[in-house]
């Protein structure tokens, strides 16, 4: 639809996640038509992600050194590791501020579907750090859905024979959500799980 | 949240329209993990589209060239210019393949609230094309808002001194669209337009 470049960029910009043609386009245009805008900024931190940045080699957490800036920090619980799918997940969880332990990145979840089984993840790794007696809890974070439950259960097992006390977190309903609009599993879930007040 | 560089990107790709920061953060870690994504080709678009994208010398449109693909293609009708807001406009026009006619992006429109007058759009521009007596139509087909309309009030009384007829898009109903959604200014644009079957 578009002379040649400008073509190209929307299209570059479409194959991004989340971005269907019309936002690539927006995007695009806005790149064009704002005079200040720094396409070297850009594109030197394009660059400069792809060159610098690495995963933890201890807990696979995103990092621009060997080891990520939790695994480095000595006032981090060590006894305590929670164990999530992805990258994305450790900041979400960092944001709450209510962890204060480490991580493993397990890089995926167990997906029979998506031809992922237990050796694709950074399972090896985990039963290594958890060798030498330090930890004491494990904290199964990934995802609650079909995968991510498949991914706890399998762990627990593998678990077991540790001494080592694991937990999952809890399912319920969202905090300032309507009881009138949960699903059933989540409603039966929240009922599963209730506490004494 | 993140080490230094990772979260510049996800900033930096958070300041472009309309991504927040959880597609800004999405995006980055889809460079961060996708092993053949192609950073250079994304860098050197958005290098080039900077320095090899300009505007149409005569409508405005975008052009790797002094005039663009549109303006240059002799068997484009000359006796038709259709008046747009913006050069994304042309794209939606051009993918109706109904329109062969040429075409004037007035980088805007009218708008008092945003402080945009008539002589921050190509006004000027558009009653030169006109003066040779070649362009026998214009049609305006500025957005059907508020400041498009006015945009169109504006340019129909100043083009009412030319002998060139001038037209404006149609409202009513979208095609595939459903009476009893359409809101009531639409609904009525449709009554006042309708046709004879």
């Amino acid at each position: 639809m578009y002379d040649g470049i400008v073509q190209d960029l929307i299209d570059e910009f479409g194959r991004l996640p989340g971005i269907g043609p019309k936002s690539a386009q927006r995007i695009t245009f806005h790149i064009l038509q704002t005079p200040n805008f720094d396409v070297s900024r850009l594109s030197e931190l394009l660059h400069d992600v792809r060159e610098k940045v690495r995963f933890c080699e201890v807990c696979g957490n995103v990092s621009e050194q060997e080891r990520c800036a939790i695994c480095r920090d000595p006032r981090r619980d060590q006894t305590l590791i929670c164990v999530v799918e992805d990258a994305k997940d450790v900041a979400a969880i960092e944001r709450t501020r209510e962890f204060r332990g480490l991580y493993h990145v397990l890089g995926g979840s167990i997906s029979p579907i998506a031809g992922i089984g237990p050796d694709d993840l950074r399972i090896a790794q985990l039963m290594q750090r958890l060798a030498d007696g330090t930890v004491q809890e494990v904290i199964l974070a990934t995802n609650p859905n079909l995968e991510g439950e498949a991914t706890a259960t399998y762990l627990s097992r593998l678990l077991t024979s540790l001494q080592i006390s694991v937990t999952r977190l809890a399912s319920g309903l969202p905090v300032g959500g309507d009881l009138e609009y949960a699903d059933e599993v989540t409603l039966g879930r929240a009922f599963e799980g209730r506490r004494s007040v």
